[in-house]
C-alpha cells in the first residue's frame, strides 16, 4: 500500500511552485507514493472543464487509486473539502461539485475532512491542497483509514451538466468541452442523433458533413462526427474548430434531419 | 517486468482528458507501470515536430523502456498501428512515419497491430492512443511477447527529413525545429560546416558571428553556433530568434566562406 | 537507494525535446530512479523567477530528494556546475545564485563538479543538463557519494532577494513573482505589515481592500491578502490581477495605515 499510486489534478498550471510543494508534501509523508500527473492546465477555477475532465479521465482508472483534485474557488471559506469513494474510484476534492458527474448507479459515500491532526500546521487560508489534502492524501496512501479523516456528509454540492432537449425534427444541446486541438465536445449522445442524413447547426454555422474519422474528412472543413466519449463533435480535421468558427463552451448547438 | 518503464509522447495538450485517461488505460492492465512523461506539447498533427523530438530524445534512454507515441492525423483510417524495435529501443507508433529518423545500421523489427484481444472495446474511431496503444502497451510491459500482437510487415511510411546541399562556397539547408527558447536549429551537420570564417544566413537575414557557446555572445544578437544536437544552430542570447528574425521551420538557411 | 527520488525543474518549455533527452540519460544510469516533474514551464533564463520558485517548492520536500535545476544563461561558460546540500536538501545547479534563497541557519555544503568521468562524452557547449547534471544526477542516485564529484569551494553566486523597507507609516516593497493566476505575490513578510486598516498601492493603482481569503473578496476586484507563502500578496478573486492591474515582477507595492 506504501507505494500507492496518487494522481493530481489542479487549476495552478506550470509555472508556479504550488504543484511542487504539493508533491513535496505528499512525498514527505510517502516517499515510497507513486505520483502520477493528469492536468494541471484546468483553466483557473473552472468547475466545468474540471467536471467535464474528471468524467472522462477517472473512469479509465483501476480502483484504489487515489485521485487529488484542487480546482478550488472557494478556498479559505467554509466550502468543506471532501474524501468521496465513488464508482470504485477514490477522491479528495474541494465540495463544489466537480466530480459529481462520476455518480452512476450506486451513490457514493463522501466524508467531509475535519481531523486537523491529518493536515500540515499551520493551514493557510488560501492553498488547502498543499495544507490540508495534500498531506491527507499521504496518511490515506500509507493505510490510514477514512473513517479516521472525518464524518460521513449525505449532502454536498452537485454541478449538473447541461442536459440536451428532444426538439420536434431532432436534438438540441450545448458545446461542453473545448479540446487542445480546438474540437467542440457536445453534450449530444450519439444515441440521440437522428438516423440518417443530418444537418448539425454550431452557433449560426451550418456542418453538413457527418463523418466517421477525422481521416475522412477534408482537410480545413468543419464536420461533425461522434467523440471518443460517445458525444456528438464538430472538429476541424488538421485545423481548429474553436478558431476557425469562432466558437467555444456554451454555444447552441442543434441537430435535424 | 510488471514496474517496466513507459514513456509517452502526444500531440494532446495538457488541459484534455486525452493523456489521463491513457494512463489510467495502462494503469489499469498494469498498475506497476511506471510512466514517463516526454512531452504532450508537440504541435497537433504535427509529424516533423514529432519527428525531431524523438531523433533527439529517444536514443538516450536504456533499451527496454518502451515509448508510445500518438501523434495521429490519421486515426480512424486503413493507416496502420506498429510496434516497432528499432536500435535497441521499442516503440508503439501510428503508422506515419515520425519514427523513421530512429532507424541507424540495423533495419528496424516492425509488426502490425492486429489482435484485438489486446485492445479496449469497443474501439472508438477518434481514440486508438486510449483504445489500442495503451492497452497493448500496458500488456507488453506485463510480458506479453511481441509476436503475438500482430504479423512482421516489412513497407511502412517513411518520413524523410529534408537532406542540406552542398554549394560552391559552402552549404544550404533549412531550419528544421524550433525549440522553446526560439532556437532555430537546422538540418546542417557540424561537420559540413566550412572551416574558417563563415557566412550565415536565415531567411533574408545575414548572422555575422560564429560563436561556440551561448554566454560568449552579446545578448540580443542573433549568433550562429553547433546546437546540442550537432546541427547548426541559430540563436539569439537572452532573446528569442524564431521571434526577433520572423522565421521558422522551412526557412532557408545559407552558409558560405 | 537505487530507487531515489529526483526531481526536474528546468526552463526548457514543454515542446523540446530537452527534457526528454535528460530523462533518458539519468534512466541509463539508473533504471530504478523515480523522477518527478517539478516544472519545465520556468521562463527563459529566468534566474529570479528560479529562485522564488525553488524557495517555495525545495522546503516542503523530505530530506535525501535530489532536486536537478537547470536554469541556465551561462551554459558553456566558465561558470561552475555545483552539488549543494542545503537546510536538508541535495542540489545539482548551475553557479547562479536561483538556490541561494534555500539558506536557513546552517551554511550550505557546495561542491563544484569537475570529475569528468561522471559526466557524457563528448560534453556539448550548449546542454549541461544533458551531458553533465543528468549524469551526475544518475551516478548520486546509485550511492556515488559526493566527495567523488569534485571538491568544495567556499564561494559561489548568490542572488540577493530584495528586501522590504520600512516607511514612516508602513512599509515598501516589490512585486516579486506573479503567479499562473495572476496572483502578485510581493517581497512583504505578513509580521511587517501595520495592524488595522490598511491602504496598499501597487503601481499607482489603490487596493482598498485586506481580506483573508479570496472567497471573501468581491470576484473581479482587486484585494490584498497574505499567500501561502506568508507574504503581501495583491490578487483579484476569479480574475487575473497582473493582466487587470497592468502589473508585473518589480511593479513597487507601498503598503500604509
Amino acid at each position: 500500500m506504501s507505494d500507492a499510486l496518487l494522481t493530481l489534478t489542479t487549476d495552478f498550471g506550470y509555472g508556479s511552485p504550488y504543484v511542487a510543494a504539493m508533491k513535496g508534501v505528499i512525498l514527505g509523508i510517502n516517499p515510497a507514493a507513486r505520483l502520477v500527473d493528469l492536468s494541471h492546465a484546468i483553466p483557473p477555477q473552472d468547475l466545468r472543464h474540471a467536471a467535464y475532465f474528471l468524467d472522462n479521465a477517472i473512469p479509465y482508472f483501476p480502483p484504489g487509486v487515489l485521485h487529488v483534485v484542487v480546482v478550488d474557488p472557494g478556498v479559505g471559506s467554509e466550502r468543506a473539502l471532501l474524501y468521496v469513494e465513488v464508482d470504485g474510484q477514490r477522491l479528495l476534492v474541494p465540495d463544489n461539485g466537480c466530480w459529481t458527474g462520476l455518480v452512476r448507479g450506486g451513490g457514493p459515500t463522501v466524508r467531509r475532512l475535519t481531523e486537523p491532526r491529518y493536515w500540515r500546521q499551520p493551514v493557510s487560508s488560501t492553498f488547502h491542497g498543499r495544507d490540508i489534502l495534500a498531506p491527507v492524501a499521504g496518511h490515506l496512501s500509507l493505510g490510514v483509514p477514512p473513517d479516521d479523516l472525518g464524518p460521513i456528509v449525505d449532502s454536498w454540492v452537485r454541478l449538473e451538466a447541461p442536459a440536451p432537449v428532444q426538439t420536434p425534427d431532432g436534438v438540441a444541446g450545448v458545446v461542453v468541452f473545448v479540446d487542445d486541438f480546438g474540437n467542440l465536445i457536445t453534450n449530444i449522445p450519439a444515441a440521440d442523433l437522428p438516423h440518417g442524413a443530418v444537418r448539425v447547426v454550431v452557433g449560426v454555422q451550418e456542418v453538413t458533413r457527418l463523418v466517421r474519422t477525422y481521416a475522412e474528412a477534408e482537410p480545413g472543413r468543419p464536420v461533425a462526427l461522434v467523440s471518443s466519449s460517445g458525444r456528438l463533435e464538430i472538429a476541424v480535421p488538421q485545423g481548429n474548430a474553436a478558431r476557425q468558427l469562432g466558437v467555444g463552451v456554451g454555444t447552441a448547438v442543434r441537430v435535424s434531419r
